[in-house]
């Protein structure tokens, strides 16, 4: 079940023109509102919107005629009438939800585009399940065009990903209908190091016309800056102040700004514009990850330009920042983003700016959310069994295979532990005097063990470690299959039982979270597509997740958004000390380190 | 002899990330210079740009770490950087030059992009005259794209060129390299009808992801307008006051605004900028038709943007407008039209901005002009005989072919006759009484004859008329095979042999312009290629037109402009009254008049 992309313009040109012209009649008319015009900047009231075939025909003070008998009239008087939201660069798999789900999720918030790359599930699935996110959002009532993944795995030969995303993968993508530009070319030492398949993987992109994402954590501005720059990447969201703002548009990138769910980066990078008065066209708003719970208490992209606004940006600036600017961006400004013919008809209809609450939400000339409530089909994906059966281990797990062993006749050991830092992505590299006991290291305090399972290719592996920071007291394990970016498992416990426990119950559902405590599962989140989402509403999504972190804190663990933390504990890109499916990594140097420094 | 396009971006990656890491040296380096930044509207001192296999590689306040032993170093101290200028839509046979010529007269202007459209010499040789204009354009040290022209002959039935264009050349053109889009679509009741030929032509130029170029000529800004507006095209030329301009943009159409040798169309609609505050950035400036003069005595795109500056436009918002304003409208954004890296290192330096006088210009990182003069080669495309050979007349004129006769036995006629009027490119529609004698009828007083004569299939038609208004005394006669659109030749004289010579002159030289008075050529321009063009020097050509137009007063026409009307007189889209090959126009009802009133 796939379909054939929204007809273009070219394919329905004749019947735009004929209403245009007045000489049949259009399918709706949008009537008397207030035209926010992103090209101009302007506000514009009492003007009218016919539509036909999906797209915009004609805009103008009086769109009488193009009525026709059966023309469904939306009044918009007192309302203002905006380009449908653009999201310009996200990733669906932080939702927890498959495509449909997210899309059903954020239409009644006026979201109608999105700039997806499906990184996560490229780890798990390789290219087939980037063709499978491709092809449930190609199913959506709204745009969801898919960045294709540049970097699986993140970390070349530090961990294995399910499978490998290759330059000819790249290139492949490139001829699906879908397919809009090349997903945050995080590797960003490759591509300062010229390294071929980065370089090739780039060219394949910019050779089919198309827009390559970037992704540059690094505060240096320097020579290493300007390599990346030059290998081609196009725009970049992982600015974090001003500084990196203006140095990305300077250099003829485009600088987006995000608000996620753990993301806010827009007050601090927004001044380049309401401060330092440049010239706004280059920044662009997204989201980069939101989590379910965002998406039904607060708000998607309408959350985002509501942030800018309340920051000092110009309401009609903050929109351009969500609409035209990411059209023109990923050269689609003649088919989305403003309020023009020709133009898909996403319309958003609110009665006022800066509070930007969406009433009417029109996609494609369909009314699919009014005050709040979605009213379309969000078409699911028959999504295959091998997405639904990825938790690949070669056979249930027992106490043993979580045993940390001690150098034979220690009484105690200095080990290298992953160190929780709270409001941080980076770790701390700890060291820890440990006790023993039957010759097997055991945690203590604040330190408890961590494990990464192998679960992509049945090799049975189940790298041991430790963790410190959690807080976690008593008897418990929690266990997760969301674990950035290859996406094993990653089980944290203070009792091998319960570790045990948890990743055999993960195993059981195909994926997703649970915690046990003394032999009980407190919570679960099931996540059977890709071990990564679900297909249940957000909202089931969400009150699952938020029960997850309540178990989290009932277990003593009392950190700001524990959850991230947990799953990112196998970010092999960020430091300093992680676990992968290889071994304990130091990422300040990219080498793997013992878990217990040799006795003295 | 044709030529690759310029290396792109990916083909040269791995030299600019190199370059600008430091690990090999930059071809050229530019120091110290005041960095001009079209992306965020700054002027930033103090910078060096660092250029490698053609393309920026680095742009920063010290790009020492580029520079080798070989390094080519400009000294830009005090100087501003500005990228190379672009004029968004142009013709070049209006300079009466060829693409190597035209650009040999403009690169010490600091135009280093041009988007032109061969239309006139479509006309005569169809889409093999394209292709030869596209294959010079391609070997220049500029950047010529080359825009598909769309509509010849440009009013169907009304005239007869040389070739049609049909949309499956314009589907064929689509995969030439050096194509960028669709030439102005001049056939704009055409596309407000929704004829097929015109929506397939602008459809075959979406599929293929170009630009659609516009041309809507008319002061209705209502539906008919907002009909031609759905049917594709991306921009428009036209508009001749603020209201053209700002509907433009409002209704997601860039704006062009021109100021060529006779247009002055950008200080009656810049003021949608710098009055009403518009964003700027769906403004672009080009100048459509030069003539040589212009080219060699007052510049080009500099001329342009310096005249924006005059009408109180801000200097750096005047050169976005000719330049990344530009380029993102083509789809060239990551290419041509800044200083960043990656693109082509077009760069003109300047110590002034709002005087804009051109001291460097660099092309794809040579330095291609200094002071005023061209330092590099502009290959000829070898022409081929069939280009040369265009005034295909069946046989030599006579005296006779001018004479128009008169209905028998009358004594005087009732004619209509073309009204040209000083300073407008519409005529007047007029009817005269004219004498008779020996059965002819005989111009007099300020009517004089006007014959299109057929020159491309042979036919022999010489279809007589009668004009009034250039003042012509005693017995002359100028001929031009420069006769828009379709380019026969049109003859204007007060003698029927003198009408002979000129017409036969032409014949002889392959096409050009002459005047003769009293059996002797005043002056000829000579226009080998296709009866349009020169491929001699800019300064020659203009020497050359100069001297014809100081003929056209000798012989006693002092209009503004005089040539312009002469070459005007066959363009049958313009009221009220033209000539054609086949007859007299009225171009208010697109119907053919009788020369000669019945008698009463």
């Amino acid at each position: 079940m796939t379909q054939e992309p929204f007809p273009s313009w070219p394919d329905v040109a004749p019947k735009l023109v004929n209403v245009a012209a007045g000489r049949s009649p259009a399918d709706m008319i949008i009537t008397g509102g207030i035209w926010v015009n992103v090209h101009t900047r302007e506000t514009l009231p009492d003007h009218d919107i016919a539509i036909v075939a999906g797209r915009i025909a004609f805009v103008g003070p009086d769109a009488s005629h193009c009525r026709g008998p059966d023309t469904q009239i939306i009044d918009a008087k007192g309302r203002f009438m905006v380009p449908g939201l653009c999201d310009g660069h996200m990733h669906i798999e932080s939702g927890m939800l498959t495509p449909a789900e997210f899309a059903r999720a954020v239409i009644p918030h006026g979201t109608t585009s999105m700039f997806t790359d499906p990184h996560e599930i490229a780890n798990v699935l390789g290219l087939d399940g980037v063709r499978m996110m491709h092809d449930e959002a190609m199913l959506q009532p709204v745009n969801i065009f898919t960045q294709m993944p540049s970097c699986a795995p993140s970390a070349p030969g530090m961990e294995t990903t399910g499978f490998e995303i290759t330059a000819e993968d790249v290139a492949e993508a490139m001829t699906w209908p879908g397919i809009v530009g090349l997903g945050e070319m995080m590797n960003f030492p490759g591509v300062i190091n010229a390294d071929p398949q980065m370089l090739a993987e780039i060219a394949a992109t910019q050779r089919a016309g198309k827009t390559v994402g970037g992704h540059y954590a690094s505060p240096d501005l320097g020579p290493a800056f300007a390599a990346y720059v030059a290998g081609g990447p196009a725009d970049d969201h992982e600015g974090t102040c001003e500084a990196d703002a203006i140095a990305r548009m300077r250099q003829g990138m485009r600088s987006m700004i995000r608000l996620g769910s753990a993301w806010y980066d827009v007050e601090s990078q927004i001044t380049a514009i309401t401060e330092k008065g440049l010239d706004p066209r280059n920044m662009i708003l997204c989201t980069d990850d939101c989590h379910s719970g965002t998406l039904v208490n607060e708000g998607h992209m309408n959350r985002v330009v509501r942030h800018a606004i309340s920051c000092g940006c110009d309401p009609l600036v903050a929109l351009q920042m969500a609409t035209i600017n990411t059209a023109t961006h990923f050269g689609l400004e003649r088919e989305i983003g403003s309020l023009t013919p020709g133009r898909r008809a996403d319309v958003i209809l609110t009665p006022a700016l800066d509070t930007l609450k969406i009433e009417t939400v029109i996609s494609r000339g369909q009314v699919v959310a009014q005050d709040g409530v979605c009213l379309v089909e969000c078409p699911h994906f028959d999504w295959p069994q091998s997405a639904r059966a990825t938790v690949n281990m070669a056979r249930p797990l027992k106490d043993d295979d979580f045993h940390i062993p001690a150098p034979q006749g220690a009484n105690a050991v200095t080990a290298n532990v992953i160190g929780v830092v709270e409001n941080q992505a980076p770790t701390r590299a700890l060291k820890f005097e440990l006790p023993v006991t039957d010759g097997r290291v055991q945690s203590s305090g604040d330190v408890c063990q961590i494990a990464l399972v192998e679960r992509h290719r049945a090799t049975g592996t189940v790298v041991n470690a430790l963790v410190s920071g959690f807080g976690y007291e008593g008897p418990m394990a929690m266990a997760s299959t969301v674990a950035h970016d290859s996406h094993h498992m990653i089980v944290v416990g203070t009792d091998t039982a319960q570790m045990a426990l948890a990743a055999n119950r993960l195993r059981e559902v195909g994926g997703g979270i649970t915690i046990f405590r003394d032999g009980t599962e407190l919570a679960l989140v099931d996540l059977p597509i890709a071990g990564l989402m679900s297909d249940a509403p957000a909202a089931e999504v969400a009150r699952k997740a938020e029960a997850m972190m309540q178990a989290m804190r009932d277990c003593g663990c009392t950190l700001n958004n524990a959850y991230m933390q947990h799953s990112l504990l196998a970010l092999v890109v960020i430091p300093e000390l992680r676990i992968s499916d290889l071994g304990l990594v130091d990422v300040r140097t990219f080498e793997f380190i013992p878990l217990l420094e040799p006795l003295s």
